[in-house]
């Protein structure tokens, strides 16, 4: 293991080394790891950072979210603050960088500026936030969105990909009060917010491919989601059913990502951004079987682009293609759950200061779109200034391959310490 | 309930409707039926029939491949005779009738001339057979083509859907001895059988269409399939990686399969038959997510038609397909095991002497191909003059939604009694 020695803000590496490691123990699956959201496992991480914190004399408390704040004990009762963070939950059998690395970003600045007596311009809170995947119940940014008063009743009916139970009935699990998010009242006051920072792992190739180890996110993809789209035909014998006969929804389903896949293309060669993903597509495991026409396929569906009009146009192919291939194949589409975030545009100015950040500290400026969705995007949606420290990592992230050098990460909380101890507005 | 009133040989409708109900209860499941090839409950439901056999006197045996063989006592030691049968497996929550139909045919046409004292021209005997659906193991006829001596070696080792363990050591289970299986030798003396005649459901939507009961089969389609093709790509966040670096298995396979369905519709308008179903399509269950890109989709592939060269065709073109694909979208291909059984004509003479039988009883002969495959094939391909009787049938086989009227059914069975009992070659 080698640690950066460049002329960055010194960490105490081997210990958040060691952070990662134990937390990667506590949720530890078959492969990688798995904390769902609003789940007993992503509970026992957010006592873990509570204990962390306590045995470095920094102040916890918890909001009404039920999310970790941890801050200098200067700064506990603070008007307004910088909030960094991230949250702690992952896909399944996920990876262990995405999210919990900002969180312990956070960590790392309090616990050097409380251990070395460094002042901030500005006081400064952490927050370690839960739910924030969309893999477990449908809806993303949970956590954040019941911060910013922005999670909607409908969705917390949404139900767990588990054991069937309801978002509010996993959240009520956890602690979590669930009367002022039902009322559409914020858990956190906004206005006290001065700046939101998320350091994060990237999640593509693009810092692999411009060998750099960090960049400002200056934008956050939104996205269009169909948690379940069912594809309804008719189960037949597989040699016994004439072509003109069949009503098979293998066919209809393959023919209409064909077509969204056309589409996508074009779309980009007008320049304009989107991804596509079909992340889960099955037959009745119960049911299906080699020599019968299947009755029915269910699959996701996720449209993400960083342009709201794209979206829109999006939306409206995919009732299109559906309304046609059910004329042409005799099947029928129940599009059923949608949720939707819209695009989010990061804060000019703190993209500004966090670039000079890089800068000062020797290393070079970049300035990229998120491709992934983040809390970030909430907070920016909400009217707080925000921005992202991306870091470098390989093999994309929702996967137990994710690979961030801790050198990277070192890289990327030096830019937010330098920001936080030298930039005031 | 009402039967019919032609000019049709009577049978004991009631007691057979019995028996339908009965090997239903014995074999139901949460939908339909499940009656798993070399299963306990496969042997229950021979059992039952052996038991059948008994309480009307008729001689019960069972062959090598662990088969129930019934006739009437003088005909037990007969040297040459009519093979009457079907198989009593089904696909998991399938129908009652696909099988078992062709099976209780043959126990109506016993009964009626044991009880009522008529001479069939030559000697008959009625074989339940087991395991002949594909859903189970991979492979299909299983049991005719133990007792034809086809069964292949390695189709030994193919793995049961549920449990995981090989197809040998569910036939071994059910005590079958392998040995001779493995020596390629025939459990049954093929130079005894005079004809092969089995009645089905028909699995398709033809006879409804033209208003008739039944039909006499001229012929039985082949098929290749591939029970398990696996399509590996790259896992990554649905977000964050640009279409261009992705590699996504649940879009190439869209790809894949909507090439082959504009094959299909090109191989149809040129006059030949196919058809053409992926049953199983299925990103893994454990890992897949509605924000992940999944790493690898498991699909099945069953290629049928009555031309020989059209399979051939099909399997270049798949392998074709494979290798493009495979190199536009970065994915790979694994085809794994691949089945084959070819087409199989029915035996002419036979086939008009069933179609005979058909007018003298006052019905509109008909002769169709069979989309589906059947036990008759493996005889007919042994060299055993062989045919069937197709009886009229809603919503297709194996689905629970079968719906055979039972006037058919003794219509089908008159069909087969009319030709034992009055032509001798």
């Amino acid at each position: 293991m080698t640690f950066v020695d460049h002329n960055v803000h010194r960490f105490e590496a081997e210990d958040i080394v060691r952070w990662f490691a134990d937390i990667y123990e506590i949720s530890r699956d078959n492969h990688g790891v798995s904390r769902p959201a609003f789940s007993a496992t992503e509970s026992e991480v957010l006592n873990y950072l509570s204990r962390l914190a306590q045995s470095t004399e920094l102040a916890i408390s918890r909001d009404q979210g039920q999310n970790l704040i941890v801050s200098l004990e200067e700064d506990t009762d603070a008007d307004k603050f910088v909030l960094i963070g991230s949250h702690v939950d992952s896909v399944p059998m996920g990876g262990n960088y995405d999210g919990l690395a900002g969180v312990l970003a956070g960590f790392a600045c309090l616990i050097k500026a409380k251990t070395q007596g460094i002042r901030f311009t500005r006081p400064v809170k952490v927050i370690a936030m839960r739910g924030e995947e969309s893999a477990w119940f449908g809806p993303c940014y949970i956590a954040s969105r019941a911060l910013m008063g922005t999670l909607d009743e409908t969705e917390l009916a949404f139900t767990h990909r588990g054991d069937g139970r309801s978002l509010a009935d996993h959240m009520n699990d956890v602690g979590i009060d669930l009367r002022s998010i039902r009322a559409g009242q914020p858990l956190m006051d906004k206005s006290q917010i001065l700046e939101y920072i998320e350091l994060h792992i990237e999640q593509g190739p693009l810092l692999l491919g411009m060998n750099l180890s960090t960049a400002v996110v200056s934008g956050i993809r939104g996205n269009v989601r169909y948690k379940n789209i069912r594809c309804i035909g008719e189960a037949g014998h597989s040699g016994a059913v004439p072509r003109a006969f069949r009503r098979d929804p293998v066919l209809a389903v393959a023919h209409f990502l064909s077509r969204l896949d056309d589409s996508w293309l074009t779309i980009l060669q007008k320049g304009d951004d989107l991804v596509l993903t079909s992340g889960i597509v099955c037959t009745d495991p119960e049911r299906h079987a080699l020599s019968r026409i299947a009755g029915e396929l269910n699959f996701s569906l996720d449209v993400r682009s960083q342009s709201a009009d794209v979206l829109t146009l999006m939306s409206n192919l995919i009732a299109e293609e559906i309304d046609s291939i059910s004329d042409e194949r005799g099947v029928q589409f129940y599009l059923g759950e949608k949720t939707q975030t819209p695009p989010a545009l990061m804060d000019t100015a703190l993209v500004n200061a966090l670039n000079q950040a890089t800068s000062r500290l020797g290393f070079e400026p970049k300035s990229m779109a998120s491709g992934g969705g983040h809390d970030a995007a909430v907070f920016a949606n909400a009217g707080v200034p925000s921005a992202m420290v991306f870091v470098r990592n390989q093999n994309g992230s929702h996967n137990p391959n994710e690979d961030m050098d801790i050198d990277d990460f070192l890289i990327g909380t030096s830019i937010i310490f330098e920001h936080l101890i030298h930039d005031k507005v």
